[in-house]
């Protein structure tokens, strides 16, 4: 029978703290997820868990013991740990007890071929609005997502979080802007552009079934060149004050509207 | 002349950092603001103004320096400190050098009678949603916001940030489910609510111009006592593993479906 961990200081436990911090998560290509659903998600989407942790103590669910069965057969090490080493782990007020290192996946640009809605960002910042991207994303049956530049990680645990586990059913591509640009001219990729100087109303533009939909950074917008790798550029419409609205808003507001004029109600 | 204040012991400033607690907002009904953008709106959206804080050598450009002339004329308090100090208060990594105490305002419940578009939000949790919400309230020209029972504060810090200062054009009102599903009745208010559980099909229902459009929490949807008092319930289609959509965005979508109804293109 294995053992409980039952000191922070437990080097695997270090180990775990230290992956909050990206550059950690670069050098070892793992990342850190938390709660039932996450990691439900993870082992779902087949992602390779590297450790399963889990607290007797606080993982009270069917849904978790199931879960925990499940990840006993493969080739995991599942750890048992101390509720209170737990905590100390723990990005939660009221931690699940379930959390595991996963292994990052990266895809090659060749990947966005295969056709589809892909969502491109041009340097996002905020994690929050990463997660809740892929979320939307996830909900409109998007493929996947290209960041191009310097993006926040969409393995940060906010990102993760925010995302809802949608990050394990999406296809994540990395690419400068130079690359992209030279991608879709190659191979002739249509893409539309949102930003607040766009000139066509984003209800009034066609959107076909295959295409790129190019979000700028919460501060910057879209960069020159960027824009004019765009076919178009749309423009929500704001009546009051605001010239902006929150990144992950806006791209969810456009994302439906793509949904809407491919999916019509039956 | 004024001194500058140069100890972060000072009991302004300590009263500031008390800001960030909801108890001492509450408390002395007023909070704390912060960034040229976020004073500017209160400013200009003639919130009362108790205290500005400013630091010279923090503020450069020329919009903050006519702003603070503007308000140097008005009964403000304006108080120089030292740029440790302000960065000792502020909530940024790269503060600007200008932050208020802001009196609360709060509004009642018969202001929903003057129409428009309204929006209530059932047990709100997160700031960060809370303040985008009110961001695309502001760009759909929406009237004001009705908090049911225990909501996150949207003078929160972060609800007022991510608000983008769109916080100072709206009404927000506080009020509990059995108020307000009393109120709707008496008056004959229309509700339509969004849930994942919802029957109709966002598209399908049609959006009066005056109208309250009324959001569960991010937890828990909506109740039942408060589902029973809408018209109707819309849901946003989902295709992928998702059952549901983060809160500010899924906001966002019906907000634009309600705009887009009433504002056609031209």
């Amino acid at each position: 029978m294995s053992e409980i961990i039952t000191s922070t200081s437990n080097p695997k436990i270090k180990f775990v703290r230290k992956l909050h911090d990206r550059k950690y998560r670069d050098e070892f290509n793992v990342f850190y997820i938390e709660g039932v659903r996450i990691v439900g998600e993870a082992y779902s989407c087949n992602w390779k868990i590297c450790d399963v942790f889990y607290s007797s103590e606080l993982l009270k669910d069917d849904f978790s013991q199931e879960l925990i069965k499940s990840i006993r057969k493969q080739n995991t090490n599942l750890i048992e740990i101390d509720k209170d080493v737990f905590r100390s782990i723990s990005i939660k007020d009221g931690p699940q007890g379930l959390a595991a290192i996963v292994e990052k996946r990266s895809f090659p640009i060749s990947d966005i071929l295969v056709g589809g809605l892909w969502v491109a960002l041009d340097r996002i910042q905020d994690p929050g609005n990463l997660g809740s991207i892929l979320r939307t994303m996830d909900a409109v049956g998007a493929k996947g997502i290209i960041l191009i530049d310097h993006c926040s990680d969409p393995y940060d645990i906010r990102a993760v979080r925010s995302s809802m586990g949608a990050l394990f059913s999406l296809k994540i591509i990395h690419v400068t802007s130079k690359e992209f640009i030279e991608y879709l001219e190659k191979n002739k990729l249509l893409v539309i552009g949102a930003s607040d100087s766009g000139k066509t109303d984003f209800r009034l533009e066609c959107y076909p079934p295959n295409m790129i939909l190019l979000m700028g950074s919460e501060r910057e917008g879209l960069s020159d060149d960027l824009s004019s790798a765009c076919k178009s550029i749309v423009r929500i419409p704001m009546s009051g004050k605001s010239d902006s609205l929150n990144l992950a808003v806006a791209t969810g507001i456009c994302l439906y509207e793509i949904y809407n004029q491919n999916n019509p109600i039956k």
